[in-house]
């Protein structure tokens, strides 16, 4: 299996063109093979990995070596999944000439690989979203073959890991073709317009998702492009929650703002309290020591003091503790704005300043508050702090519940949980696309269509739908889901 | 609840939008109830509204009485999914600190509504595929309010569809602003602009839902749009086939494709035959004597007659009996090519004829056989007319799999089942999305979004999640199915 790394992207697309039929049919034990064998190598490489993470992104060993060990569990993750088979969805109809709706002959349908697939990766997360990430691991177990375009803050980690995941898939079988990686901005957007990738996928800001989201949809066929383009999670603080957990919230405040300095698509970029409660100045006192952290490179650096320069340009907005403004590894700022400016302002106060920076926002009253969280637009997280029984509380839910992707209770938003029920998405502009996750095991649907076989004789069908059931998949049969009985299981038949 | 039949569209999105929270978190056997009440108003009225919908389309009663059945049986299906309860995909994963990609808080996620739909009706299908067809029945079953821009086919019959919908709504204690109709294409085109629209839904064709398609995405807060744009249903015939089985094969296409005047996005419009046996001539034996049948309007005969001539104008093709020019009521044409001109000319021959008219494509080999099914593009069907055992037709069934929703076998593409199987979608430009469908249960999909609470108190979660499951949902928990036990039913927990 070629890695590619030098050749251009349109031979690379080619590769995974005529590699997609053999990935997509696979078995899918021999992709969670492959998924598994990718794991194992990146964790036997795990000292080499954090060493070079660390020196292009300047990330804490700590955080590198568990961010590593989250990217190897997502993979293994995945592996379960096909091992299970749900995923695949296997469905069948059989002939009913009394349907309702009007005569059924035999259909069966199955999920299939979508194509091809792009992943532009992210710079915050140079394991979980970027070479063997969460979309690369979800689009291979989909059957698609994947190339990444690599960011350029980390590109001998890429190329590391890129090697090691060439590796596990040569030897777990993969056709020549399902993996490559795409260097350099010009490459990535010419591959994007290739014909024989299928979807896109994207973790970064704003400006750059939203600019690839429409060059997939313009295209002559245009494609689904998932974007992960960030989000200010705001924080709702009641006036009860603060009376009776006061430096409780302001410290977990402090720590998820500033933990590896604010570089996450789920720092909470807006704190919102009850004013004259004396919330900034405590933020202060904790913020005012803190060390300088090293952001991830000069690019991030620039971007984050221009994004911080606009928001303290502000006349609506106050500088509480200006941090100091090294381009490398600022300290934390810290902003503050009322409420009624806030609303005043939503259009250009609302916006993410990615690094160590938070703004807090005081209301007045409940009103305030409520229009506060009427205010956000569409956001990864939100978060409710407040105590048990407050009727304000019932009302801030259901109005965040319907902006945000996930929404948190005396919690705070940093720290993305890779399983079943997790829901990393949100409507625009948080993503591109409000039905999906780009983190947990619903991943993969982003990634695979359906395909219905009308009256193919049994030896014709895929195996997910012959009669024999050979993979031994769940299936759902006249609307049921069935499973086979497993050794050692007791025999069910599962009416779902 | 009001029609708003007269009302300006904005209005109509504002009272959707007033609508979607109650509608949304309504329990799901509320839903069901109100889809069951539009289907049986519709069943009350049917006489009615097929004499309207026979004068306003020209479409044969029988032919309307059974879209009309299968359109509230499509609803009542709607209702049953519900009830049921699994498509809200309610996942609980509970606390787990040793969870192998880090520690994993209580986390709960729910489907829910997108937000308002705006549904483009069909003309085809006044009944299936318009007011209170499959867009309308998943968007509400899924939550959402619904904005149906009315077909300018049948505005007599949408009026008084609509009119039976709102009723039953009303009657089922649905929010007011749940539906509404839109008369007027800048209308339309005004409410898909519209900052409260959260999807829309288009069945129809390729140019005017390319358009449609782009506004969404190019908005300032993108939608998903899912269009439905027709498709060339190739049928590819093997020699085998056709030696054993050429009558039964030439009667079917025959049948297929004059069926309703050929007026069905699933009419095959290519046929793929060994040339130098005869087909073109049993066609047009069988056509040449048949009757004209009306067209739906002289809109779509205008339309018609462009699309035969712009392919009867080309010197590849030959015209093989060139049906009456009426434009109200044609009788069927018959067109023929050759594959080495089809393939030479695959960018203007390729192209949709919707009504009476369909191509025969002459191919010399196998090799001709398998290029003619790799150079069609994404299509909602492709078929196989062969016999068991030959190789050919496993090399055809894996190249069609790769371009469309539906692959069949010795059967003919219209007539579209309403089941958990069904897939009428397909790879652009078939349509828009290729994960989705908009016929068939997943239809439901479509408008549908998950929202994961962290933390979150019991008694604030939504119903679906909370610990006693108060309406009685399958669930996934720790990434298991559990059923309640239902009444009469012997205790089951499925492993899922």
């Amino acid at each position: 299996m070629a890695m590619a790394q030098q050749r251009n992207g349109s031979a690379d697309a080619a590769a995974a063109a005529s590699a997609e039929p053999g990935w997509s049919a696979a078995a899918p034990r021999l992709r969670a093979l492959a998924l598994e064998l990718i794991a194992e190598r990146l964790a036997a490489s795990a000292d080499e990995l954090i060493a070079l993470a660390g020196g292009e992104t300047h990330l804490r060993e700590a955080r590198l070596s568990s961010e590593l060990r989250r990217t190897t569990a997502q993979l293994q993750l995945f592996a379960g999944l096909l091992r299970d088979g749900e995923v695949l969805e296997a469905t069948i109809d059989r002939p009913d000439p009394n349907w309702p709706s009007g005569p059924r002959p035999d259909l069966r349908s199955v999920l299939v690989g979508l194509g091809p697939v792009l992943v532009f990766a992210g710079g915050n997360f140079p394991f979980a979203f970027s070479v063997a990430g969460g979309d690369t691991a979800s689009a291979l177990a989909a059957g698609c073959p994947v190339l990444v375009k690599v960011h350029p803050g980390h590109p001998r980690l890429s190329d590391r890991t890129a090697a090691l995941v060439s590796d596990a898939l040569a030897e777990a079988g993969a056709p020549a073709g399902t993996f490559a990686l795409i260097h350099g901005e010009a490459e990535g957007r010419a591959v994007l317009a290739d014909p024989r990738v299928a979807a896109g996928a994207f973790t970064g800001s704003h400006a750059g998702g939203r600019a690839l989201y429409e060059l997939a949809c313009l295209r002559e066929v245009p494609i689904p492009f998932y974007a992960e383009m960030g989000s200010l999670n705001p924080v709702f603080v009641t006036r009860e929650a603060l009376t009776w957990r006061r430096e409780e919230i302001v410290a977990g405040y402090v720590a998820s703002y500033t933990l590896d300095a604010g570089q996450f698509c789920t720092k909470p970029g807006f704190l919102v309290v009850p004013e004259e409660m004396g919330v900034e100045e405590a933020v202060a006192a904790c913020i005012r020591e803190m060390p300088a952290q090293p952001l991830l490179n000069s690019a991030t650096g620039d971007r984050y003091q221009d994004a911080l320069w606009s928001l303290r340009d502000q006349s609506a907005v106050t500088t509480v503790v200006a941090g100091d403004s090294d381009r490398e590894a600022p300290t934390p700022s810290l902003l503050a704005i009322s409420a009624r400016s806030l609303l005043a302002n939503a259009g250009t106060v609302l916006t993410e300043c990615f690094g160590p920076t938070s703004v807090v926002v005081g209301y007045r009253d409940d009103d305030e508050l409520l229009a506060l969280a009427g205010a956000f637009g569409g956001q990864l997280t939100a978060t409710v702090h407040a105590e048990r029984g407050e009727e304000v509380a019932v009302q801030l839910l259901e109005r965040l519940a319907a902006i945000a992707g996930r929404v948190l209770w005396n919690d705070w938003p940093t720290g993305v949980a890779v399983s079943y029920a997790m829901q990393h998405g949100g409507p625009y502009p948080a993503t591109t696309s409000p039905l999906h996750t780009s983190v947990g095991t619903a991943a993969i649907r982003r990634f695979q269509r359906p395909v219905a076989y009308q009256g193919i004789p049994d030896p014709l069908l895929p195996p997910p739908l012959q009669e024999a059931n050979p993979w031994g998949l769940p299936r759902r049969v006249d609307g049921r889901c069935q499973r086979l009985v497993m050794q050692g299981e007791p025999s069910q038949e599962a009416r779902r």
